[in-house]
């Protein structure tokens, strides 16, 4: 029979081993709203997931920025327009370093329908870095290398037609 | 040194806590069967994923049937033929909202062939409802808001060819 | 009040419980590293996924191979030159059956571009096996299910350009 000491510290034990299994669901969950921030352009959501102090290094890190308010300015620079766009995360690898440290990785697929009907699609690998401020995982850093990137002119497909669009050209001014 | 009144409220609060991620896991597993079982033409494991009373809004909250039946009837309508489909889901954020409740939001990317080779390609976000029933999570409301949705011939591809293909043709009558 | 035995008894239950969640887990991260390591040519890596008796079943069981050494042996002779590949799993739907042994089902999508411009594209269904080996999960049986395969001639979409490759044409020697 175990004392109560012994049982006390494997309660303890245990309580460590959870919470390093709700951390990595509670990174899961930032990283799944990251993403569909960024396609529903919920642009204060999605400035929730940074940290103040974020770098990103997209595409191949020759995006690179420094600070939430920087990386904001890009990302609105590229997507808060009607352009449609997909990015979608797979495969997370996570692992927590610390009590409010913790890497990923992550495989992405993402497709983009541009203003002048361009496709663009890329696979690709993020690899993250996370960190715990006040109970809650932000993005510490962020970015990806590329498989693949590659471009075209949808305008080929004679046929291809949109049914749907989430953003609307006409509600969009200025364009 | 803790109480055993103490141990024992401890261990009940980790009991709760793996409860939760038991769940969360559960319903990500659902939701798996859920689509594998669309894809796979499995329509008895398909209707087991729905709770008797469940509701649909796909396609923007457009295609809205309510009970399984009717839900069943609308799917086997749409994919018991040849058609092939690929229904993928990603980046669940699944929030357990009760002992037997709970709601999530899905990253969608599908992809269907049709009989008369029309490609047809989504992405979307599905924002669904769970209920616990006799301790098996089952979808109580499902739906999702389109990113956007198009169509193309896929004859215009002149060299493309279906090397394989899940669902054969020749093994449907009638068509 | 419970007895020291029936809290004993209780944290016991609960650390297989969690034990379970850590398995599940582990073997996503597994599956996570096999396809990371197949896209990034991480051969080393890649081997190490798989447990040395390990077989496989790819294309609908077609491409059968038994043992580490025929399998990587078979991936490499498809993979070990600059052809750009993309190999997304989702949805895992793993159960342990035991201490050291797991089954698991996983949506496969994935999209190669040959060095002769050929775009391969799938939708599939992993059934695999894992084993833990020394408290590490391993796949002791791999294969997929096609739900279609289709090829094109990418050169037919005129304005195709790649932006970005991981695997560069040039740092292949013998081409």
């Amino acid at each position: 029979m175990a004392s109560m000491g012994e049982l006390q510290a494997e309660i303890q034990f245990l309580r460590r081993e959870i919470q390093v299994l709700k951390d990595i669901e509670a990174i899961k969950q930032l990283k799944g709203r990251y993403f569909r921030s960024i396609d529903c352009k919920l642009w204060d959501e999605l400035a929730d997931c940074f940290a103040e102090d974020a770098v990103t290094g997209y595409l191949n890190g020759r995006e690179h920025y420094e600070g939430r308010d920087a990386i904001m300015k890009y990302l609105k620079s590229n997507m808060d327009m009607p352009v449609l766009t997909m990015h979608q995360g797979h495969q997370p690898e996570i692992t927590i370093t610390g009590e409010t440290t913790a890497v990923g990785t992550w495989a992405l697929g993402d497709y983009i329908i541009t203003l002048k009907n361009k496709g663009i699609q890329c696979a690709a690998f993020y690899h993250d870095e996370y960190v715990k401020i006040d109970g809650r995982w932000k993005i510490k850093s962020t970015g990806y290398d590329l498989v693949y990137r590659e471009m075209w002119d949808r305008n080929e497909t004679k046929s291809l037609k949109i049914l749907d669009r989430m953003h609307q050209p006409s509600s969009w001014e200025g364009l």
